[in-house]
């Protein structure tokens, strides 16, 4: 296969969490591309050290390596450029990098204070130490200390998601008529959290909620088909 | 003149403040299109009621009428298609809407915390009367109460424009190599505060505030020509 990618895993290799691998997975599925999905481990770092990194997703085509959802959803759109477009022209390519940037610094830190702590218990034993040693550094706090309070952390996190919100009571698409890159980059973070976590982030009728499930059926229910905690 | 625009002002008609204003007047500059600006004070309801509502921006183009700031932006798009675009195509239309949502979820209100009791004395006083009742009934609060830590809100305000920053730390625009509709729509609330208040809503040596410069410069320094109180 010409296209593979390594996607962040579990101990069951079908679990696929990674909020960014999910806007690689869906701007693949979107384009039509084919490729493989190589599962992949937080302690598996040589498999990936090729590519100039120790994360991943981490894209192969040929003989071409390229890391960072961003650099990728990038690449897909100026090598595929005959398949469905992900941005709808450059200036949507521009503002859906501002999208990412407010799915980085708004989503996933929300998102962080309600379901860190469940995620050990889905990963391979040297994964889940490597996990709560790094993020225990990064934050300066324990896993269980960061969702200590996550029942107000879901009041917080779920009033800055209203800029998206007023845009999805509007239409049905972040990116217009039809989906795209940014309605990707806005949904790998929740698709992240209900993988690991039965803690509900959205309220049931919030229209954030409905588009989610317009994601999770799109392209025959691929983001629905993982093994996944919350099920609304 | 073809083009007019009803422009909020103060007790000087030359004090031009209002946020969804400016996003109109950047795009006016922006597509060169000849116009005329006709001060309106907060109690001139009445010139604008045959348009549909009590607020401005109101835009009259030959015999049509057009208002909300949005609304006039996509006019202006639609309807000087030869100009340069605001969008850069339909993918930035939409999601152009999506800055315009956030600003408007995150901006303006982070910035009523900072600036809103300012205001006043810039008005005439049946404006500043008409200014003082109608927000002290929406926020259920005094101005001089919402105003009165704005140190500390200045520090979740800033904390607020991260995505934005984010962006302008890779280039010199929101919208991508060039200005456009974006830029405009984050940047009508920064010059809304400029305008009738001191008080430092950015930090010198904030990207954000280097970009509010450039956008201050553009047009000959439209945004900067009028009566304003932060110089900086």
């Amino acid at each position: 296969m010409d296209v593979t990618l390594h996607d962040l895993c579990g101990a069951d290799p079908t679990r696929r969490f990674s909020p960014y691998c999910w806007r690689v997975r869906m701007a693949l599925a979107h384009k039509g591309i084919a490729h493989e999905t190589i599962p992949w481990r937080f302690t598996q770092k040589a498999t990936i050290a090729d590519a100039g990194t120790d994360k991943v997703p981490v894209l192969r085509h040929g003989g071409r390596t390229v890391h960072e959802s961003w650099r990728i959803l990038e690449y897909l759109e100026d090598n595929w450029p005959g398949a469905p477009t992900l941005f709808g022209g450059e200036g949507g390519r521009a503002l859906a990098r501002f999208v990412n940037t407010w799915a980085d610094a708004v989503m996933i830190p929300g998102l962080v204070r309600l379901i860190i702590s469940d995620i050990p218990q889905h990963l391979a034993p040297e994964d889940a130490e490597y996990f709560i040693r790094t993020r225990e550094e990064r934050f300066g706090k324990s896993l269980a200390e960061l969702t200590a309070d996550r029942e107000r952390a879901a009041k917080a996190f779920r009033q800055g998601l209203h800029p998206l919100r007023m845009v999805l009571r509007e239409r049905p698409w972040l990116s217009g008529p039809t989906a795209g890159a940014a309605d990707y980059i806005a949904f790998g973070p929740l698709q992240w959290a209900r993988c690991v976590s039965a803690f509900p982030v959205l309220a049931a009728d919030d229209p954030v909620h409905a588009w989610r499930g317009r994601l999770l059926d799109a392209f025959g229910g691929l983001a629905r088909s993982v093994p996944a905690e919350d099920l609304t």
